[in-house]
């Protein structure tokens, strides 16, 4: 647990020239999240902080909303040929467990009735938002967005190794950086860094930021708004799904976030 | 169908300046896909070629291997609040419906054994490869792999309009691209280009190179093997088990190409 890089040999070719030295790599393996000992989902992910992620993997697919939805997590005491535990399976006990919702196992329904399957598969992807993020009061001045890029990426210590890592950070209103995750999975980050935050007592994040390294695709942006944060950013692009549910549920989405610049596609009157 | 990009406003802040105009996103919309009228997944993809999608998508899962294997494709009749097909469900037809694994269908089955739980989540990620990828006598020149990176960039369209799509491009040994698709998700470009292959009836695609524009995780190179690739490259960082995977199957696995340089994580023997 906790194997954030590993080592392997590589051959690097330069131009012309050949050599082989060791180089660390991203560490990948596969997460089985339970609630209640019934399996959830399974995630490619970069070992630990495994509690974060399933505490944020809950919280985005609307399971819980505080610590006090979410008693105790557990690692399950699985073990590999060797008899080593393998922490790659985390149990969760919720304190509701009636409300989770069939649909969450993933065991999508059949359906015969093709003329609904459209509004179907909406459903399965869209979540009702607990939060109305229109109401949140943030605003943020262009030069607090600007500092935002070089803060993150001063704290990412797994990409500086290995390169191949993606990064979360949450901040305050003000910049302060309060909690940074990285992880093969860009979803994977997002939900470290919230289920972070849910354990913290943090939960909803009322006038905080999130700060993405890559991309900001419509699940992210729904993760954000799940968990009651008014704007999230990203280096680089969102997509058009990304913005339009940014405008429905009241998220300020900033994409292109670079040097001294930056492209508000949503909410743009929380920019000063 | 096929609405790769789509425009949406955008207010760009540039230092001190502050203007608004039209901007050119990535489509992103759910695509759910069927087997047989039952459902199987739901990927959140960009629309266009959905039907090499799911076809790339049923290689991967092992569940065809040739073009025999998926007599017919065809979009489900679905239509939105406006009466308008979503072309967002696809059903497969499938010649052998009895060999699709029940765990195919992401319901993952409960177990309280604990003490199997390490091993049942490897064995619910790893597929069993069907093809020996070290029998492939494929051989390739530095100079070969260095001209990748050039000529699938040239060729995605959608990240010159966008920023914001992946792509991935399948080569033959002497470096010609053909076939090249992009997608907001990583191994959905990775799934269409293999289900283009297999609908041109070119699985196996022995001594065939695939080249992508990110990182190269467990989940592609999984992807590659299942097609019968013996040649992976990456823009980007591998991921350790995306590295043991390439060992273990016989795969050459390349990231960092860029420029002159490249990094071989597995099968060196092919560079000449």
């Amino acid at each position: 647990m906790g194997r954030v890089t590993e080592r392997r040999r590589v051959v690097r070719l330069r131009d012309g020239r050949r050599d082989a030295r060791p180089d660390a790599l991203a560490a990948e393996e596969p997460l089985e999240m339970r609630v209640g000992g019934r399996a959830l989902t399974v995630t490619m992910r970069t070992p630990g902080h495994d509690f974060d992620l399933v505490a944020g993997y809950l919280v985005a697919e609307g399971i819980v909303a505080t610590g006090e939805d979410l008693p105790a997590l557990r690692y399950c005491a699985g073990t590999n040929a060797e008899g080593i535990n393998t922490y790659n399976v985390v149990d969760a006990r919720v304190a509701r467990p009636e409300t989770v919702p069939v649909s969450a196992y993933r065991s999508l329904l059949t359906s015969s009735a093709c003329g609904l399957c459209g509004a179907e598969t909406v459903d399965a992807v869209r979540k009702r938002l607990p939060y109305d993020l229109a109401l949140d009061p943030l605003t943020v001045t262009p030069d607090l967005l600007y500092s935002l890029p070089d803060t993150l990426r001063a704290a990412q210590r797994g990409f500086d190794a290995t390169g191949g890592l993606h990064a979360a950070g949450l901040f305050t209103a003000d910049g302060r950086l309060l909690c940074v995750r990285e992880d093969v999975g860009r979803h994977n980050a997002v939900d470290k860094v919230i289920g972070w935050a849910l354990r913290e007592g943090l939960l909803p994040l009322h006038e905080h930021l999130l700060m993405v390294s890559g991309r900001a695709s419509f699940e992210l942006a729904q993760k954000a708004a799940m968990a009651g944060i008014p704007l999230m950013a990203a280096v680089s692009a969102p997509s058009a799904l990304a913005v339009d549910l940014a405008e429905e549920s009241g998220l300020t989405l900033i994409g292109f976030l670079r040097g001294r610049s930056a492209n508000v596609y949503a909410g743009a009157h929380r920019i000063a």
